[in-house]
């Protein structure tokens, strides 16, 4: 068991049941196929992990059951954000004690916060635990946009800050994050559509919701520009391609749901606000995933 | 005792102890002194009293205490943002049996919203409860963003919904407003520095923070305008207008707090990761108070 | 005859014959006609009159057409706008030879500019005419945006700079103009839909293509203003928003000049690539013209 | 000869003398220079070559001037940017006459064009000359931005487009550009710092102002990826990019001329309002590419 993480970081849902109660037997099963389909690590209560719509007693429960799932087969990072920097130290602790490999802290904000704050929301939580933290930037979710200088900051000033990934769907973004830190912190792409760019660029890995649906197609992709053979890893991303586009345009959670009751595995559907995938959206994902299973016989 | 609002609507802090609980007696002070000071209306839990970092139990306190503070003596519109539909209504209930008139509801997210799944959201709150709704449109804190013909259509389909507060900062979109509800829909400004503009376009009070500080030049400006005397009221905004953008710049439970702290009103810090106005900006605070002080004499 | 800036000063759009030649003699009708509503200045070859469409022999001739038909019954600034220095200057000399009260230079690049780039470009052609300039920022067109900082360095570096049109549609970027300026520079809207705020902000005068097509409106708005009659501009703003609204949306030289014809004066057609009004649209001008005069009976 | 673009398209600069006359000999010897490094392409009289800021007989001198020191030994691409239509129109057919290959045609704008206006204006230059279009988006520069969309429609619309120039730095789009065109046409790179993963994607060449001073990398880059050598790109790539990222966010033609000054050779400086590199952006420059010197030799 290694945590060194590189290649398919998969994010299972976090599946509910029909009155909105967190289903961790199914959960359970859900983990159980990721490993089983040989994705290389498993990042629960991440952005498609809907862990900013549980409560505390939800996300310590998805947690534990998770890391039980695993059960030390993958490395796992799990997820912790929360609007105050206690909320995030206590589910930081929890996941530690329960398990977990290594943390992906995003922080979120309602306002925003200055450099000096991020960068000491990030030094509290790596005092309160020993595992190493993904640091994690998504302005689309989180509200708070991490420009590389103050990533590559918070990398040299909070020693547990030992892997970064990067959500904005920029390419330069990475490029800068490379010449700042001399190459020498890993970065993962989470930004679906970007990675082809980010894996030619250098990324060691992609953390995706993308297996819950179809693993095999990226991990063709990230074996294809592992062993450097351009051609082939361009003709992968490009089948792929619009089943990336379209679980990002339609909000990962909802879609990703939406697809796993199209291959028949009921995951629930995603928590109100948000509501399941349109009739006329839900049609246009099976038309996707038939057109890529065919092409995958 | 009425509940049609209009005028200068204030909203208080959340003033936290030196172990960070929630400290209610303070509270309590403060909103007598809001309420003395002449505002007309009151506006527990906005953006400005941190409720996006209170925890249900905290966040319940405070809205029984300050409605009990307020006691009638003045409107009550009580700030309602969960990133879940059933927090909010839980929420908003319990404003509701608490004493609130109002209920000033600003939509969160984490994953983006479809305008179907916003408008369902005050549906259900609507449904909830049987108090007038204020539909609060502030993309810079909740990360999501209602144009003016999603937030008329919104005052269309859901009978709760009576009144708007915008905070965009741009004024086309109140503009817009008027247009689209025929005038029909009372609106208030939410960004300090739009003011003027907002008042001059018909605006029928300003939600703020300022009062905290500084009660007598909002209050004034409001009236000016009310008085149709632009001229006296283009001279209040300027005067107050360095205050208005320095809380708005620096995020208001940061200023404020400090400012109280300068006017020797001591209602803490804010929650981490949110930390205390830095000391230089501390003096550039104290500055535009020292002279605004010095104008009102 | 004075040269004092004020009220409302108006864009004649510059006909075009339908061979695509600059027809003259109709532009001297307009002018004529715009002069007789009672404007308060005339501002040839601004963006309206499609000034950067035009070679210079066709801007020398509109420009010395112009200002004939002015003969110095109003105020007159002629618009400047070059890609490079020179071009500037030579015309900014010429505008000042054939009689111009005033420059409104505006700025417009390929590549982005720096500061001291843009300072310097003011500060030539300052040195090359002895008649006032007002400053002209429009990033929408030209593609360089002027914040209210540079502004007011360039009034205190350049000293023939005296004036300023701002054009953003931002009302914070007035307010913090005044600030800069201590409220020394007059400043005029350049932005339609803003004339109400901006008149309350404190603005000199509104530069506008409305009067070509309605002049009583504009000049009732500002002259209720003038007397601080804040209810009645209200009421005289939003009777011509749409009409406001709608010229900026789709061009002003696309929308003037259809607006125009079914008034009945044929100035022709934008020089393409700009291209005709399209029929629906034309329809809907068709109609807000015609709420518009039924109001003024 | 052909006329099959791919690889390095290069940008000469157009010199300038001491009195700001285009300086046509050092032009001739420049080119001579590209081409002898062994570029793919010559695209005279683009962003870089300061085109914009060219009155009609200097920019015909210079498209003249550029195609007699090609004199066929690569194919030549000219930039035809201007405002009017029927100036692109003027100098598509002087390019044609003068012995282009094809044309690289920018839409550029004061006004915002409308797609019909877009690809009118496309579609009248096609109709004017008969050799072939390379579209060109850049926003940046231009005012005008080109959804991937409109680029399709264009290409399917106007014969004479059968390639595609995208300078958005967006990776996005080229991926969207090969959906939407199912492979069909061929794109370029146009933002320096994307090379790597436009070539990654599938661009079939890069136009790039870089070889005026650094050819050999750009050039080992594009075999690098054409033999699908991924990991030899990646570590040519990382090396150019500083200069990449200079030479953009400086300005190509302000930072390209200080390079070739540095380099011995004169060019002159970039025509007012543009100014020459300040003299500590020289001195970065001039470390960048003495770092690229000694990692050549």
């Amino acid at each position: 068991m290694t945590t060194a993480f590189k290649g398919i970081i998969a994010y299972p849902v976090t599946p509910f049941t029909q009155d909105d109660r967190v289903d961790l037997p199914t959960l359970t099963r859900l983990i159980d196929d990721l490993v089983g389909q040989g994705v290389h690590g498993i990042a629960p209560l991440g952005s498609t992990g809907e862990s900013a719509y549980l409560d505390d007693k939800e996300w310590d429960a998805v947690a534990h059951a998770s890391l039980q799932a695993v059960n030390r087969r993958l490395p796992t990072v799990v997820g912790i954000s929360d609007l105050t920097t206690r909320g995030a130290v206590r589910r930081a602790r929890y996941a530690r004690q329960a398990g977990a490999d290594a943390l992906m802290v995003l922080p979120v904000s309602y306002w925003k916060l200055t450099p000096d704050e991020i960068v000491r929301h990030y030094a509290t939580i790596g005092d309160a635990v020993d595992i190493p933290i993904m640091l994690y930037n998504n302005p689309a979710t989180s509200g708070i946009d991490l420009a590389p200088e103050l990533i590559a900051r918070i990398c040299r000033e909070v020693p547990a800050v030992t892997m970064v990934k990067e959500s904005t769907g920029d390419i330069q973004r990475m490029h800068r994050l490379v010449q700042l830190t001399e190459g020498r912190v890993p970065f993962f792409n989470g930004s679906n559509p970007l990675a082809l760019a980010a894996l030619a660029a250098g990324a060691s890995g992609w953390c995706t919701a993308a297996p819950n649906l179809q693993a095999q197609l990226p991990l063709a992709l990230y074996e294809a520009v592992a062993a450097g053979d351009l051609a082939t890893a361009r003709a992968l991303f490009y089948r792929q391609l619009p089943l990336l586009q379209f679980i990002v345009k339609g909000g990962l959670p909802t879609t990703i749901k939406a697809g796993l009751r199209l291959r028949g595995f009921d995951a629930g559907v995603p928590r109100a606000p948000l509501q399941p995938l349109t009739a006329a959206d839900t049609d246009v994902l099976a038309g996707i995933l038939a057109k890529l299973d065919a092409g995958m016989r």
